[in-house]
């Protein structure tokens, strides 16, 4: 069980319940029985619910206690007699979702409550149901949805707008931004701000004024300490779904498609185009006016200086497709290997 | 146009208004006309002002409606019959200075407001025109000059320094730094913090007081996020007209030259020495104690274990000359294409 | 003499007291005699001390004139004749002590007080001794030991437990965290917030409940903006004594030993763990789910795919040992100019 001091628990709910909400069908188990908690398999008791996706743990499926299982149709055997079963093709974002149902992101003590310490503009357009934090600052002609929640020091700029049932942490800074609903923003994230153009020359710098926004789509995630530059004129826009770790860069007039995944540390630069689904392993870099093709999958540390075709693995600096890649590795492993030789 | 929730356009200006700000001189125009906003050529209209540079754009150029086009004097004869032009040997500083006019940096309803919600020490000097958000802490002694603003939620530590006209975002934090004019500071960053100074030892490792200070002078940029030390004895520098993105990392004692340029999520170890008018492309690092020399150019990536010349292109890590770079990249490629010819 | 503009010096002391505090013997000196302030050799004058370590500096020592130096046993020969000599086998962490005296961390006149501007909720248990700045936010139930400090614009979440003589800088973020004593946690730093755990899928990424902690032990530094990650179900844990620098990256579950040293810019994906005094240099990343043995040294930049035996040297990505990886480059190197030369 999560440590009481930092997780509101809510629950109990019926087998019936979870079978609703994570979509799955109930077989061998009594639907109005009450389960208070997930757990995994090993630990879990009579009044908890755990999973099973991973055959390496089917000998704790066999031995657990837990007071159901979700689990796919092709492992049903493999439970214990009579154990009630929630059954799913997807087990694991059924756990997920079942463990959200017990311990929900926002915690209910949070909500509806705007903090007496908050410095609210009178202009700001706040629904109802928004829980704001001490210290926050919402400037002139802000809108937020309702259900969505700003942390305590957190600035939202003049014009700023976020959707419902978004999660805005502790210490953030947005402006210039357009927000659709249930984005999570976590502590230190910097969005909107003026993206680094210059007009570069031997005798100084000139600034380029930065005239777009930032549009981040429905259900994103965005990490800590991330920043995220607004337009040059186009805008940064962050697909639908997409989920973006801590650390990450991505400069002005960066588009990143739906259901894309960057992982920490990842740096992108201006107007650099990412198509769905791309996922980004951590430290990867990836040069400006690019395009990233869908299902591109580079592997951590990857160097992107041109376009890429999607639906492959690439990895190395500059990046090439993974066998290729570790065919080089080999190939100059073997090359210092016989100069040792000759040298002895 | 930029989108007026988040924008505050100045102007109109006439022609001969922008023709002095930016240095260019009016060819076929009157004078006296005025203009509103900047814009791309094929996006301009009558009453907006557009620039020429790239040849690529020429059709563009021969089809603009701009009110008038900011180009270089050895590409006038491409212009429209009779299209007012102000001719300047530098077309896109030109263009940027303009757009500065139409849309200044410090957006002029923040200026010259300290907030009642913001903690300043009756010991600071505030200079006129001072703009102070919600929630900054100015601390003790601070001195801020002429037309520079601090933005919500930063924290000024005793004794900093700031100059005129510069622009501290939300969010930052800044401690034992002295800074001169038009430095422009973005949300997040961390300056003047004591750094990773350890005398190492295998029971422990002992922290050494870090008493020096943070140096920056007149027109850097700073980025997001981005974190500088101060010394540990000397003073860390930045040198005048640097532009550091985000998330960049300078240790304790480094010295940055002029006119550098520092893409994002670079790190530079402690007591490192730049040269000016180095350029480091992102995800750069650079090890302690080592010299750059004036102008050189660090590809993206580029890992630099030891000094550099000055006046040339570097690659790879180590860094080596990119032309050798590149040599050893397509040597490992044919190497390992060979071989696995070979196992076929 | 550190600015004074920016550091409180403490002292005077008598050589007996700095003998005491470093663990050194006086060797032909008045204990009685007091000393103001530390300085280098070259610059020190009859009322400073300095130190001598590296015998590049033999020079320098045979003609100071401070009025005392911190010096090795072996070296004492080197010093002039009848200096004071505070004799003691670590010369730089005794010098390090020594400053420290004379510089304490926390400033003498920030201690006590808690700001009348900062949001303490009334069920926080606050020490003796505390110091809170102006717009810190400590949640309910937080517990703060004596002597510690939160700096100004900080948030410390519910429940979050800090121990004795913990230096919280400004703009902090602190959530789902147990802390020991004497923990340092610069600008900007984000702790505890949930990890980056989703059950990915064609359709789009479920969130996983992040529902562990952050323990971070005795006399760990935490640099600026770095970003720690509650465990997924087990803890993040930083070990007794490690030091870790600006902008590191630590993910969920991620196990850090005792007195390891993690400099700026380094990524450690989930769950991965590393042994006691493991040394990991700038931009260096390590994959999720692997061990790295006591006392390894990763040189910066190199990256880790997989397990690394402890007591070596690394370097280069992925990951080999030093030697071999410096004959790789090498054999490279000759092999590309055996190209040019056939081409030439």
């Amino acid at each position: 069980m999560a440590d009481a001091r930092f997780f509101t628990r809510s629950g109990p709910f019926t087998l019936e319940q979870i079978a609703g909400e994570i979509g799955a069908t109930l077989q061998a188990g009594d639907p109005g029985k009450t389960v208070v908690d997930v757990a995994p398999l090993e630990a879990a008791t009579a009044d908890e619910v755990s999973f099973f996706e991973n055959p390496r743990y089917k000998d704790a499926l066999a031995a657990t206690k837990a007071g159901a299982v979700i689990i796919a149709p092709s492992a049903v055997d493999l439970a214990p007699e009579g154990m009630p079963l929630l059954v799913t093709n997807a087990p694991y974002p059924g756990y997920a979702s079942a463990a959200l149902m017990f311990y929900p992101h926002v915690s209910a003590d949070a909500a509806g409550a705007i903090s007496p310490a908050a410095h609210v503009d009178p202009t700001a357009k706040i629904a109802a149901g928004v829980a704001i934090g001490a210290g926050a600052v919402i400037d002139a002609n802000v809108e937020i949805g309702e259900g969505s929640s700003v942390g305590a020091n957190s600035v939202i700029g003049r014009g700023v707008m976020i959707g419902r049932n978004c999660a805005i942490a502790a210490n953030v800074t947005l402006s210039h931004t357009l927000m659709g609903d249930r984005v999570i923003i976590h502590p230190g994230a910097r969005i909107g701000q003026d993206g680094f153009g210059f007009a570069m020359g031997p005798n100084g710098h000139q600034k380029i004024p930065q005239l777009g926004r930032v549009v981040i789509q429905d259900d994103v995630d965005i990490g800590s300490n991330t920043t995220i530059d607004r337009g040059a004129g186009p805008d940064t826009v962050i697909g639908e779904g997409s989920k973006i770790d801590n650390q990450v860069q991505l400069a002005h007039n960066v588009n990143v498609g739906r259901g894309c995944v960057i992982v920490s540390q990842v740096g992108i630069s201006g107007s650099a185009k990412l198509g769905n689904f791309v996922v980004a392993g951590g430290q990867v870099g990836i040069a400006g006016h690019l395009e990233i093709g869908d299902g591109a999958m580079l592997a951590a540390r990857t160097g992107v200086p041109s376009d890429l075709e999607g639906g492959q693995q690439y990895g190395g600096t500059p990046a090439r497709p993974m066998s290729q890649w570790r065919r080089e590795l080999a190939a100059v492993a073997i090359l210092a290997k016989r100069k040792k030789k000759k040298k002895a």
